[in-house]
């Protein structure tokens, strides 16, 4: 039986229909109509309708960055898309005429990833996200979490420096500051503005404001800023991740997201500081750190795995 | 039908015979053999034949601090009975011919309090225990959580302060260096060191060295520094649940430990400090924070239902 | 009699002839050879040759960047000028047959505004230059201090974060990373990037990258952005005077260089928190904080009074 | 020409007749009335005349602790005898009838150390007072620093740590809160609450609460957490210095106070950590760091001195 997942994102919304061994057979994108949220519904049933024009679909899930609530239809607060208690469930089935299930896009990706990507075979899994953000999912006792009202794993903002850095969430110190695409990036614009010396390849790579891309490239030929700048957030994301397994003990973590590409210049020493940092080490089993494996059709092949298990 | 719970703490072994709504019918205590670790199960024994002598049970719990493993049958490792890989299980079902179930102590806690204590009617709960140290222990979906080797809660030990105080369990920064009884009582004998003035009372009451119990009555008597000392593990215990709520979402926290029987001097401010530093406020519900209501018994009570459960 | 006093900048040369009352008569402007530093004292010669053609000159005072050496004749390390053990008294006295005194720069700006400006009847006085990044000078018991190697007052390299940023001094935390115009961009350019909604007039007027001067226009419209940044540093700097009057209990503090242009935004914060986070605060006078009068003239003018009381 | 120095100390008011090559060629000694500060001057007077009474004395020089007016006559606050502006010069004249000079007692180590200790052959020195808390005194080009009120030199005062300690000063984060005596029983206390087993030999010996005296007992005898607590403060030593360096360029550093007759156990690590976090390292020359020399005596020494200068 085939299932489309959707994921509404920023700038697009991708869509594919699902086999039941997570493989994707036909695939849809559509622009975002970010500056007008009440269309997105429109636009989700078109790229749905235009996939299952020649299929039998049995459901279709929908994975968007936001609150999602506990009964899984209502996204009760959205950073992006100025949505406020959209009833989006609602919407779209009533354009589509099929069961619709709504899924936060990180969890949707965890999912995903959980069953037919890095997670196989684990059963307790911390997803972790590292794009502009930090997201993450759980997957516990071969089962997605969601929380009380559908609001975990919203790893991003733990605290993790008192008194630190203001988070776009409107809290302090919060784990996305030091660990995430973002922090990558300011740091490697920090030591560029400090110690220029340090960042030639960089700035001579960047021409102007320096982006994440230049930083990953600088780190390929070598920048020691960009270097300095991938070992901070390795070590942040170990740090986090001792923190994490101390309070949910995972099998095994899978770091996906953005930066993920960049694995090279940041997992291995991510292990290391993980290793080091995690409590009671020494008397218990380490975690496994994996890289995910589906990149972006993480969430698509996740969403509509969880609208065939709805 | 009855059970058993044990709690083996470092200075007894208490029991209880328990049934199916929870209520203690008979209990029983004797000192804990610490200085012979191998006589624990012996002594556990001891208590269960006492109890169960002209009763019928049905199977024993049994609560112990440390790593339990998986199986819920070795002990992997106790920081205060210097066991290794202690086969717990299988000796205490050898001498008293009943199916014994181990578990962590702060799980068998939480356990108790969510079934018949401060979390009935919850199914997502945070239970935190502050005593000289923090444990945890989680109910999700209506069942314990326990990782994936069964270490999973323990929230002493996630770090709060980047090169922090230097830990027991060998980290630094960890949260129990600031939230916990010792917290408490180190912020108190500091503020009385350098400013004596905001600590007469205290001072007054101590003697010589400054203790727990000093504290909190100190505080009862309006002392400053106490109050100080209190105010600050309130805030340190706010921003730790806030961090918990944002990967976990619980419906409800739940406050026990030795440290709770004073909560009149810091449960209102943790609460305030947990509204206002809870990502995402204003956008969703807030989770109640319950101070527990079982005390000691929680373990026992906790240890004999997931026998029944087993 | 006359003196004439020249500040090399890492854009331009500037000097005055300058009278006993610290008034400039006659003015010169040549761009500094940035690329050429050994070409820097002849261009020094052309700008005093130019001032004293139809004058008698006395002797001449040179404020340069960098550690000029306890004989005030060598500059021996110049961030910008890429000078190490530069004789440059030797080489301008060799050019124009005058005396000549060689005075760091913000030793001179100090000493300009102590005997002209700001401090006129102050004889303990802390000078700070808050421009990029934050300099200083000191006046006790009316002479200008100029440590044992000629190097003291580096004021922008006290470290007031222990594990804090990173510095172009090869440091970690310095004040200047916190409390400069430098920090303030940083500081707003962060806050705009977290949350965009508070930074809408400063983003506005930036269009792109935002600079030092779009932060002061957007702080005297209102954005809130702004002047969270301006309340960042005022707090810096307020701390950082609390502590230098701790170690050197002036009778005034001056606040001089780019960034007390825009003193509206915190110098009246900056009063209130060095009041209140001074040591011994109630026991003792409050050092008044002062505005510099000269403006960018004030290394002029004390160089020219150095050379006069050389 | 013979003049007397006396330091009034917490517990007993010392004395000496000293010559003007600094020796010490009579000593007296009595008890501080603590509990009486109107009775002090009392008490000077009588080991004065003591010591006065078959020598010809030029003038007295007196080192009190506390805020010392830039008249050098009047003892503005005092944190340990309860003086609020004590006219102690006019008090003590008029019992002796001889010249009186006060001091702050840091300052008048600091000379004393000066001229006939450790810092002979120095123009610009700073020294430091190592004790329960921290202490300060200046000399700069062979004079005596006093600051303009006479307050300068609160080295323990300046901020080190954001957010940090609370101090006995009212304020937060000092430096004597991690580089003092008190700082190193409280981080040895630490470290042997927390891991016993570090702890073994200072344990062992101290029996009830940890003192200094067997923190500097057991690292002599290996204790690896008293070794740590000496690395703790070598380590905010080397970084106050240097941050003082970068202020105030000092030819030499002197370090005296109780604490620096456990130098072996830290001073090198001072040392090294202080040439390490100095600004500008690499294009300057490093201060010396010396151990003081005259032990307890330089504060009479000096203050009796500075009476000859008067």
């Amino acid at each position: 039986m085939l299932t489309i997942g959707v994921d509404i994102g920023g700038t697009k919304v991708a869509a594919g229909v699902v086999d039941d061994d997570g493989t994707i057979v036909a695939q849809a994108l559509k622009p975002t109509p970010a500056d007008r949220p009440d269309q997105v519904a429109a636009t989700v049933a078109e790229v749905v309708r235009e996939l299952a024009q020649d299929r039998e679909i049995e459901a279709v899930g929908v994975g968007a960055a936001g609150f999602v609530d506990e009964t899984r239809s209502i996204v009760r607060f959205a950073p992006n898309l100025a949505w406020r208690e959209e009833p989006l469930q609602k919407k779209i089935s009533g354009l589509i005429g099929l069961p619709v299930v709504i899924e936060n896009d990180a969890n949707a990706m965890a999912w995903g990833e959980a069953r037919f990507g890095a997670g196989r075979g684990q059963s307790h899994i911390v997803c972790i996200t590292v794009g502009t953000g930090i997201g993450g999912g759980f997957v516990f006792d071969g089962k997605l979490f969601r929380g009380h009202w559908g609001m975990g794993a919203e790893l991003g903002h733990m605290q993790v420096v008192p008194h630190g850095r203001l988070c776009g969430c409107g809290q302090i110190g919060c784990w996305e500051q030091y660990a995430s695409g973002n922090a990558l990036v300011a740091e490697a614009r920090h030591i560029a503005a400090v110690q220029p010396k340090r960042a030639e390849i960089l700035l001579g790579l960047a021409g102007g404001t320096i982006e994440g891309e230049e930083v990953t490239e600088a780190a390929r030929l070598g920048d020691e800023a960009s270097l300095l700048a991938f070992a901070s957030i390795a070590d942040w994301l170990g740090q986090g991740m001792a923190d994490l397994a101390a309070v949910l003990d995972p099998g095994c973590f899978i770091v996906g997201g953005g930066v993920s590409r960049a694995a090279e210049f940041f997992l291995d020493r991510t292990r290391e500081t993980f290793a080091r940092r995690l409590t009671g080490r020494g008397h218990r089993p380490l975690a496994e750190i994996r890289l995910a494996e589906l990149g972006a059709s993480a969430g698509v092949v996740g969403a509509a795995d969880l609208a065939r298990l709805r």
